[in-house]
């Protein structure tokens, strides 16, 4: 079997210390990203009193998430891997990267870290926080396609730059290439489905708006896209490289 | 006890050939960061005919932040460590790594600094400083938090990215994403608070123009923000490290 | 002889698993790059209803092909290069620093990538995907030039921090800077040629929407520009190096 | 004495093929920068068919100039050290970092790099190359002392990120801080001076356009801003280790 076993994790694993921590780290992560990222499309609403959509607002919205997500991965990589995103933490699971009950800890935390980050936005900028949503022409095939293209670019990087054992000096900027993926997709996808690239980022503001229309896109388009390339990479780029070496375990 | 103990630090310090040269890094580093960031804001309100805040002035409000502030962290990392902002001198003392004594020289600094940019910005432009305050519609205690929660993020991205010892290449980016989540954060704040993060950024052009209106915001947030964040880094991802090693001094 | 030799390659290497390997990265990294970055494009034409170009509409391309290119190289840096452009394997068998064959390869992957790109581009957004074309008032010879010196640009800096051997510490950063050289000459050309400095990139869509006016600029531009670099850089600045060390091969 | 001494060096420095090299790079860096910074205004000029400076024209000019001067730098660091301005070779002259005949030879490659850079822009989009010049209300003494403290900050950066011997790490991303240097202050200065920090940038447009007007403020700025910044730098925070080492050579 080339790819490397699906490891569920012993029981104990789930309160470790060390899981704990790097929960911590990844709901921490969360809310700073989510907190500047979903901002930004506020303080759009509030300067253009809830204008349209804009080139402008799209490249403020870009360049938040961009440089929020590399700094979300940078803080997190030396604790939690830095995932700030259940598709990262499917796609490594797929790939043989992560054991099943570190993951879910993983996702809870981000889960928690959208919601809380979502919450103290409603707080202090006293405004609603808009959920995620299709753009207007845009059906439903369509948003899901271009989650699942979106996300692969995304955990492709990851897997490409953090992930891969022969990355070498590309570890030193997988963050910045981490988040920029996303501040490009943004560019696009802004206008049609939003952009969003992972669930945890669409689920803390559908919580504290309760709007849950098409909500099951964002997180089917980006596990499907993540974990796609979660196999990919792993099975033609990373498994064959350990078929070169004497092994015995498959 | 499981942090290190905060140290006041030697007398003779304060006057050292090493602290003073670090004070005038910090000086110099502020200097060039309040500049060009406050600056940004004076060359808007001359482009715009002093116009209501607009998505591409938050757009360049954020860039040159971003780029100015990991500028100024980069040219004094390697002699005062590039603080450039008491809450990042606040946040250092209270996990312990810097000195009372040091710090009040580098906080000492980085107001001179702001104040030095202000008055040469008022000379170069001809034009009056703005002053950070509330947008329209903004409460004390929604800026207030506000504040609290981006000088959160940033204090924990210095810790996680360039004082954490098993930091290792992520020092290497660790002045862009400094620099960068302040840029992320003014994309969000910018609207509501003037995002400031910093209270040597409020400081001087407060100075030069003269107003205090809530100008305690502005040091009380990032002050708690950053406290907080150099508190839980150093307690939960630091010191526990610390446990493990063979120690007697606690 | 001062360059090392044109190599052809063995008629084997073509389909070596490592060649395969190579151009299935050139195929992902030309998806991801064009997919973001002409899509960029079509979510302009969405949010402004097709309008004129703007300066905001120029930045949001930059800042979507500076980013979305720097990931692309970087993703595929470790397995194929990540030239991602026939200009750059052209630039890079001129200056003998690829075969025949597997240049051939890379270039198949990256028209493939682009088509790719352009179909699913097509798809999410339900809108026609915009070929590369000259704005009013541009001649062929106007935009022929303007083609050859930026994509001169580009490979130069492929050469300088990618393929020089003494290119050190650079190469850590060769990624942000190739993506970035070309973010930067967008803000230029795009208000003139498009600014493709890319068969590839203009290939896809013109094949999507199948356009091909003054299509040839955009082969002859990018390969000439992209030679001449190739050649200056390896003859003077490479070349030249191996002549100081004893050598028999030539 | 506290510096090194200041050195002109032998005459066959400067017909040394080395020198030539340097030079060389000198001018096709200087070329690649002058080309997408100063064509980014010629694309603004434009879309907006002359129009007024906005700040999307500021945000236009300040990525077109960080990027490619990033890549500028880049490009040449291995070859000349990446100067790419007389201001930089000034102020590396001042500190000691380099003799009087390789730096004339370095600025007179750069200015020939922008005449040709200009020159090709002219060609490429028909378009006049408008000159540097001062906005409506700045006065010389302003528009002097911006462009001194501008300039002051980029050879610091410069200084403290890639000619100080202690750098260390910071010198893997000092051309990036050179560049976003240039970036944050034309968020500023490029509303009052055109924020050129680089006599280089100007010469080109001033000689293609025959428009000398305020001219000589684009040197003396300069110049003097980066020739306190070697000085300082030098002296302060580089000399002074010096004597602490054992030394006989002052």
């Amino acid at each position: 079997m080339p790819i490397r076993n699906i490891a569920i994790g012993r029981p104990e694993e789930a309160t470790h210390p060390d899981t704990l921590k790097a929960g911590l780290a990844e709901f921490i992560s969360t809310l700073i990203f989510v907190f500047a990222g979903s901002g930004s499309g506020i303080a759009y609403n509030k300067l253009t009193d809830n204008g349209a959509a804009t080139p402008a607002g799209l490249i403020s919205a870009s360049i938040a998430h961009a440089f929020a997500l590399f700094v979300a991965v940078s803080v997190g990589a030396n604790i939690s891997g830095g995932h700030v995103n259940p598709a990262v933490t499917f796609g490594a699971f797929v790939g043989g990267n992560i054991t099943l009950l570190r993951g879910i800890v993983y996702v809870i935390a981000q889960l928690l870290g959208s919601i809380v980050a979502s919450l103290l936005l409603a707080f202090v900028t006293a405004s609603p926080v808009p959920a995620f949503g299709l753009s207007a022409g845009v059906g439903v095939g369509n948003a899901l396609v271009l989650e699942i293209v979106m996300t692969f670019g995304l955990v492709y990087t990851v897997y490409a730059t953090a992930v891969d054992p022969k990355k070498g000096n590309l570890g030193i900027i997988a963050p910045i290439a981490i988040g920029f993926i996303v501040g490009a997709n943004i560019l696009l996808g802004g206008a049609f489905s939003g952009a969003a690239m992972n669930p945890a980022v669409t689920f803390g503001p559908a919580v504290v708006s309760w709007t849950w229309t098409n909500h099951w896109i964002y997180w089917a388009g980006p596990l499907i896209g993540g974990g796609i390339a979660g196999l990919i990479y792993e099975v033609v780029f990373i498994s064959h490289t350990h078929e070169q070496l004497p092994s015995t375990d498959y």
